[in-house]
């Protein structure tokens, strides 16, 4: 199996990292030049921007034995005209950046789509050459899996910037939060979110929740400690 | 140095595990029974509810010259009367749970508070038995340090839930999410949160953010879904 990854940013990157770490036949290619003479390949995996997809898509023509596969937690598998038959989703369900090596590929999710029943266990190979965490879903599905990614990392990256900006004006580096910050993410690994829910709103304790609202100074970052202490008193636990 | 432990809850039973394992002379007590005749101690450290905490010290009578801690992040040191000369504030800032043991204690920063200069070293050379990390702090400066806590832990936890009950929705095991957690935390290690922000909101993916809306059914959760993007988009990056 010859793999061609298109695109070379954190996605493409990092697939290539981790197909080629295991043998696999691999090339990285810019998705921005020479898409009409590509090197020759039985898959196409395509790691670009959504909104340079179809695009890219349109542009590279191969033979119609060729599987074509994009990396996108949004995009549809219709982006693929019906000059490739061979069409599917490849999404891993990781947040890369550049400068940042992944340490272990083999857990993180894949969760891909085939146009044809024929094309699902190609992708589901290609798959289990880097993780053992495979799953097919539906297109509605992986919008669902990518607005979870959206929730467990984007949101909470936020709450970190809302604490370091917290942290720099009282002078005491952020640092000293990573402790927290790394026990709230393991303890979700031996107790459900629900369990782990802890703190004044946990608690009911409206004293110290009207006290963090006081120090609090932006009106938005005021309404969100609101919200966020409703909805955990709402949640059924 | 003989230390006394108030309190057999998550704070209490983890302080006594991190400084028995110092070999610390340390007793772990009930804050509920025996108040009046308590073991011998240097040192007391009330680990008891924030709600709690005036009574019980209240009911704590003690030489003069034992010196008086409490562990809570929103407490004033006032909370110990005249009678307690010798008194301060002890806030480990850590998650503490009664089932999950804490592999390094002295990686947790300790913010403390004294209400002499004279008690300033014991309370330091006390945080130092159990951690390389020890600040002092005001009263103002540790409530802001307990928001951090709820922002970097509690917050989070709350989007975990949410999309642990979307994963459950469609029958994909929340641990698929535990890479992606597990990596939102490990970034931050090495990338300022700042510079760790990605996803719709940040690349200002309306019609991804659009989608995502119409996914959650919960007007306050997409509320929150709403002020969360906006306050990517808004803060200084």
């Amino acid at each position: 199996m010859k793999l061609l990854i298109l695109g070379q940013g954190n996605v493409g990157t990092h697939l290539y990292t981790a197909f080629t770490a295991k043998h696999v036949d691999c090339t990285l290619h810019s998705s921005r030049e020479g898409l009409d003479n590509l090197p020759a390949a039985d898959c196409i995996l395509y790691a670009v921007r959504d909104d340079a997809l179809e695009q890219v898509a349109a542009q590279v023509h191969t033979d119609r034995r060729v599987l074509h596969l994009h990396t996108s937690g949004t995009m549809p598998l219709t982006v693929f005209g019906d000059d490739k038959p061979h069409a599917g989703v490849f999404y891993p369900l990781q947040s890369f950046s550049k400068n940042r090596p992944i340490e272990d590929y083999s857990s993180i999710p894949v969760f891909f789509e085939a146009r044809g029943i024929d094309d699902v266990s190609a992708i589901y190979s290609l798959a289990l050459m880097i993780t053992s965490h495979v799953y097919e879903v539906s297109q509605q599905d992986r919008e669902q899996l990518h607005l979870c990614g959206v929730l467990v990392n984007n949101f909470p990256n936020l709450m970190f910037r809302i604490a370091e900006d917290i942290a720099r004006r009282i002078h005491v580096p952020f640092s000293t939060l990573l402790p927290l910050i790394d026990e709230t993410a393991a303890k979700v690994h031996q107790l459900s979110p629900c369990e782990a829910q802890t703190g004044p709103a946990k608690r009911g304790d409206q004293n110290v929740m009207n006290r963090h609202l006081q120090l609090l100074q932006d009106p938005q970052i005021q309404e969100l400690y609101r919200l966020c202490s409703t909805l955990i008193q709402k949640l059924p636990s």
